[in-house]
Order: structure tokens, then C-alpha cells, then sequence
């Protein structure tokens, strides 16, 4: 049976991956009068009285809505709400699985942002936290940068901010390795949705200074008039100081750094060749990458990471998210914010002793169990300090 | 420890009572790679080319979205969508011990009817069914008969047709103990909010020709100006033949059956000795009934039913919903109709055996485990003899 095979059968035997279970036993009138009425009056006129009882008697302390609208469902594009169900019961799965944080797939059926906003708006009451996944570029900035304006729990588009997390915290251990520093590398990322878009902010808050942003037309710059959106100007403000116009190639030669959230065989080794000592490649174009660790190693690249689990050093998102929300509902944080985001990159590199650390071993294997609770309690602490918890540290062990 | 503070302890010990777990194990690569990526395209890819394969590959095919705006939770009324939680995780937690029927919560932060209906329209994907709950009349009518229009999966208001049938499944076992049958009879509804409107359709649809609806300003009668609605007038077209304009006292007179979903106390000795020979009272107000079983038999009524658990024959919406879910869901019925829930009625009063039949023992217990069983089957059947059958009866055991 090919993998693709086993995973329909899989997926037919179980009909789904998910389903819901009570905590409480109901075998008797009594229970019943608990669970239900009249009992059940009591918690909601508490909630009544004072919303934020919510985290105490009900399910919402620990549930995260998985959103989508099937518009940027894994390579496979926009395949729309119905069919991207099975994977927003996957990712439920993994938030379970990885850091027993309970989640639901909530897939709606629209492309309209405005919908998708509002939509999440009306039926947020059921969660403690949103991540959006899924959702296609220049659309999910929107609707992210709207959702946390508007709600008072965290909201998080995995897509960006996880890809970025995981890739940083591969970039803070190999910059170790290769003895460089943030405000002194040059880095060009390639691909300009929402991964990369997330990248750039974030490399902009550790500090790089020197950065150029490419697309499919090359180097986004002052300018340009072709394939330019909001975001693609907004970081305009911090990248490609010296304004460079050319194409991958051309912007690549003296890199520090190549990020690319792409496609595939994009970088050859002359592009590798011309970059800086010790190149760091992170290739993480799926299931192909940009340049296979073979060739990028041949070229002289010293490490290099990819989406794959095949090869060293896997950019996987599950290494972020469920700890991140873990970390999040456990002190009722009313947001992920940029604090929280870099505590989830430092706890994630740290995973990996000085020691270990090697070329092959610069981010943690994705079954590693200590990541999700290292990373929840740097993000709890980052949430208090930060002042977006609401409650006190809930020690859920 | 009062009943209320038992209830309240048990919901902070759980953090509610919902929770939602992985049907499949994620231990190594494998297994992330068919669940998560690049398995899962598969599925996605199926669902793609036939949205009916959703049904194959995941959690719809036994899931439920229980939906309110929280605008007329249990008695307490308006009290908004945060704080009716914890009532919809309860439900939940019945549809899964009573059925094994997944549920989940979707509470609306909104009163108009409008965004409900366009909110449950958008999320529909992830659900094989929709379970209205607790939104208050007459706009939960309008909403499920929208509903049912645009969604190809079933819509089922509870507090409408759950009270209805279950009503209707001891009023068949009264009358056969009274010897009366449904066309001879003058019924009298007093309260006509959700229940009492669906009430008085299903009664229609048993053949009853002499019923009066009243609400708090007495009789719904032809030209009445004060209190009417859309629903109040349509049912005039079967309601009050005679066209009687007096209170409940007045056309209480020679009724042979009284259905109270309305407020404690409004009959008294006097309106049962008015009645017919044999009066059947289901006094449902919750908790304190329109008249007290006690009273009413002094006053004597034959047959008698509240919503209480303390009392026999208890009108308890458990009886039905979870077993005509998972009718409905075994067949993927795309509706669940006038046929299925007539069918739903036979069902439950047939757990009653002619020689089990007294006056104390008309309803079922809540705890009958053969219950939902039945109701299922005898529903899916009707599904597919009506026609709103999408496959083949499937059997869950």
C-alpha cells in the first residue's frame, strides 16, 4: 500500500480523526441534574454575572477554533472549505497530541474577508483562542490584524507567525554556529506570502538590518509597480536599505542568509556559491525544496534546514503552535504578541544544548516532549510580563 | 452541599464538560505523515473532486453543531451567548451519552436572525447536522425554516420538535389508555412561544381537528390585533374552528387534553373538572408546573405529565434528539422532516409495551437505553421512505 493509499484507509476506518467526549458521567437522574437542568443554571448566570467566569466553568480555558476558509490549504491551493476539513482535524489532532490542548476545525464557506472576520467575531464565545490556518496571502494579514483588534482572546495565523517562530529559533542556533550576529547578516527570503511576510517582521524584531524581501518578479523595492500589495510595501520600511532591483540571483550574492518559503529548485549551487562564508540555507519549499540539502551542501553551504522529516533540521510548525497556545490559555492571555513569539523562538533553540548543537541538530526534533512545555512556559511568562495575561499562571500539570 | 453548589464544584473540577479528543495515534513520522502532511491531501483531494466523500474521510459524518445566540436559554431567558455554554456543552454531552453522536457548541454572539443564519450557512461544512437550541420565538422560527432551505445537511430547533415529539409519544399512550383517538379530541396549548407553536403543527399533522392555542392574552383567535406573529396567524388556518375568543379558563371547557409550556400556576382544580371525561394535563412549565400533578389528579385527571424528573412521565427532549440525530446522520439525511419526526413520536411511545401501559407510565424513562436505539432506527427508515436519504442505511454497530 503507497502512503497515499494508507492514508485514505486510515482516514475511511476512523471517518475522521476527531471526535468529542464528555468529562462528566451522566448514569443517573442525578448527574443529569447536574450536567443539565436545573444545575447547569448555576454556571451560566456566574457567567452571566461576569464573562470571564467563562474560563472557570466551561470548555473555553482550554479550546482553540481552528479557522479556515479553504483558500491556501497545504500546497493544494484553494480547495475550499468542505474539502480542507481533514486538515483542520489534523491540526487538532496535533494540538491535542503535542500539548493536550483541545481544538475544533471551524472551516467556513467564503472567500470573503470581511465574512471570514465577522464570522469569527459572532462565535468566539466557544473559544479561548483562534488560530487561522489555511487562508491565503494578502487576505490573511487582514483578517488577522482585524480578528485581534476586535477580540479579546489570542488570534494566530500559524501559517505566519509559525513557520517564523521555528525558523528563527533554526536561524538563532546557526548563527551560533557560524559565530555571525542578527544586526551584522544579510538575509534574502524568498516568497512573499504569508510566511514570509511573518519572517521578515520577525527577523526585523531580532534585529537584522540588512534584508531584501523576493518574490516571483524578484526584489521587492521602493517603486516597484508590479505584484506589489499592502504588506509588501509596509516592509519596505525596514528591508532592502539600498534599494537592489534585481532577481534572486542577483540579491543573493554576499547573503548571510537564505530563507525560502517558495518553490522548488529555485537556488542552484552558483547562487549558494556567491553568498557570504558559511552559508545558512533554510529551503523550505514542500516537498521540493528550493535546493536539495545535497547540492546546497556541495556549494558550501555549513547548515540547512527544509520542511522535511527526511532530511536534518525540519522547519515543522507543531515544534510552535501548541505550546504557544498552551502557554497562552493557561494565563487567559488576550493576545499572542510579539514578546510571546520571540519567548517561543529562545525556548525552542534552547531545547538544544550547547553541546549537541551541531550543523545537522540547529532546531529540535519535531517528538521532542519537552518542546511544547518549555515553550508554553516561556510564552505564559512572556504574556504576564508583557501585560496581556488576564489571570494567574494556571499550573495545568 | 445544595444541588447548586454541587453543580457549580462540578463544572470548576472539569473546567466545563466537553473535550475533544484524537481517534487515531500520533507516535512517529508515520503517523504524522498520514494524519497531517502529506497524507491528509488525499482525503482533501477526494473531498475536492465529491464533497459527498467528506462524509467517507472525516468527522461529519457524526457531528453535530449545537447552535444558540443564547436569547432564550433554559428559563433564564436573554442571558447572551457567553454565558448559554454551559447548557450547550450539557447538550452535547447528552447527544454523546445517549447516542454516541459527537456534538460541539457554537454559540452566537449576535441577536439578529439574519447573521445567525449566515453564520451557521458558513460554517456548515463541519457539521452533518445543526441542533438549534435555546433562540427565542417567534425568530427561531424564521431561522430554522431559512435554514432548512439553504443547507443540505439537516436543522432541527430542539425546543421546538423535541418538546413536540416527545409530547405527542405520550398523548399517542394516553389516548390509547382513555380511549380517545386524535380526531375526536379538543386539545387546549397554552404558551405559544417555540414549543407551543410546534406543538400544535405536530398535532395537526396527527389529525387533530378541535385545538385552541392561547397565550398569555387568552385564546389566538381570527382578527385578534394584540400579540399576534406570523406563526400565531398561520396556525390559525387549523387552530379554533369556532373561532372562541376567551381565556384559558374559558376554553379550557370540555377540552379532553391540556398542554401547558407556559407559567406555573395558571390552571386551577376548577378548569380540569371543566374538562371531558378522562382529562389529560402535560403541565410542563419548568420547574413548577401550570398545575401540580397532585392537584390535578384530586381535580381528576386521568393521565398526567410534567418536565420534572420527581414526577412520572416526565416530557424529557432526551428521548428524542440524540436517537433522530443519529437516524438522520446513519443515513445522511439531508432534512429531518414532518415523516421522521412522526416517526421519532411512534418510536418512543412503542418502548411502552400494552401491558407496561398505566397512567404513571405513558412516557418512557430518560435512562431507557433502548430509547434512542429505537428512535434511530424507525428514523432513518422514514429518511430514506421520504426521500431525504443521501445513502445507504449504515449501521453503526
Amino acid at each position: 500500500m503507497t502512503l497515499k493509499e494508507e492514508a485514505l484507509q486510515m482516514h475511511e476506518d476512523n471517518q475522521g480523526k476527531l471526535t468529542v467526549q464528555s468529562k462528566v458521567i451522566i448514569k443517573d437522574k442525578h448527574d443529569l441534574s447536574l450536567a443539565y437542568s436545573p444545575g447547569v443554571a448555576e454556571p451560566c448566570l456566574e457567567i452571566e454575572r461576569d464573562e470571564n467566569a467563562a474560563y472557570k466553568y466551561t470548555m473555553k480555558s482550554n479550546m482553540v477554533g481552528v479557522v479556515t476558509n479553504g483558500t491556501a490549504v497545504l500546497g493544494l491551493g484553494a480547495i475550499g472549505a468542505q474539502a480542507s476539513l481533514p486538515v483542520m482535524e489534523g491540526k487538532a489532532v496535533l494540538f491535542k497530541n503535542f500539548a493536550d490542548v483541545d481544538a475544533f476545525p471551524i472551516c467556513l464557506d467564503t472567500t470573503d474577508p470581511d465574512e471570514v472576520i465577522r464570522t469569527v467575531e459572532l462565535l468566539a464565545p466557544t473559544f479561548g483562542g483562534i488560530n487561522l490556518e489555511d487562508i491565503k496571502a494578502p487576505e490573511c494579514f487582514y483578517i488577522e490584524q482585524t480578528l485581534k483588534e476586535r477580540l479579546n482572546v489570542p488570534v494566530f495565523h500559524d501559517d505566519q507567525h509559525g513557520t517564523a517562530i521555528v525558523t528563527l529559533a533554526g536561524l538563532v542556533n546557526a548563527l551560533r554556529l557560524v559565530d555571525k550576529s542578527f544586526d551584522e547578516i544579510k538575509v534574502v527570503i524568498n516568497g512573499a506570502g504569508a510566511a514570509g511576510i511573518a519572517i521578515v517582521k520577525l527577523l526585523h524584531y531580532f534585529g537584522v538590518k540588512d534584508m531584501i524581501l523576493c518574490d516571483s518578479k524578484g526584489a521587492i523595492y521602493e517603486g516597484r509597480e508590479v505584484g506589489m500589495n499592502a504588506e509588501k510595501e509596509a516592509i519596505l520600511a525596514y528591508t532592502n536599505k539600498s534599494n537592489e532591483t534585481g532577481d534572486l540571483r542577483s540579491v543573493m550574492k554576499d547573503a548571510d542568509v537564505f530563507i525560502g518559503v517558495s518553490l522548488k529548485d529555485l537556488v542552484d549551487e552558483a547562487m549558494v556559491e556567491s553568498m557570504k562564508r558559511d552559508p545558512i540555507i533554510f529551503a523550505m519549499a514542500n516537498p521540493d525544496p528550493e535546493i536539495t540539502p545535497e547540492r546546497a551542501k556541495q556549494a558550501g553551504a555549513r547548515v540547512i534546514g527544509t520542511g522535511r522529516s527526511d532530511y536534518p533540521n525540519q522547519v515543522n510548525n507543531v515544534l510552535a503552535f501548541p505550546g504557544i497556545f498552551k502557554g497562552a490559555l493557561s494565563v487567559r492571555a488576550t493576545d499572542i504578541n510579539e514578546e510571546m513569539k520571540v519567548a517561543a523562538v529562545h525556548a525552542i533553540a534552547e531545547i538544544i544544548s550547547e553541546s549537541d548543537l551541531h550543523e545537522d541538530y540547529v532546531i529540535p526534533d519535531p517528538f521532542n516532549k519537552q518542546v511544547a512545555e518549555a515553550v508554553a512556559q516561556a510564552v505564559s511568562e512572556a504574556a504576564i510580563k508583557s501585560g496581556v495575561s488576564q489571570g494567574e499562571h494556571l499550573d495545568q500539570d
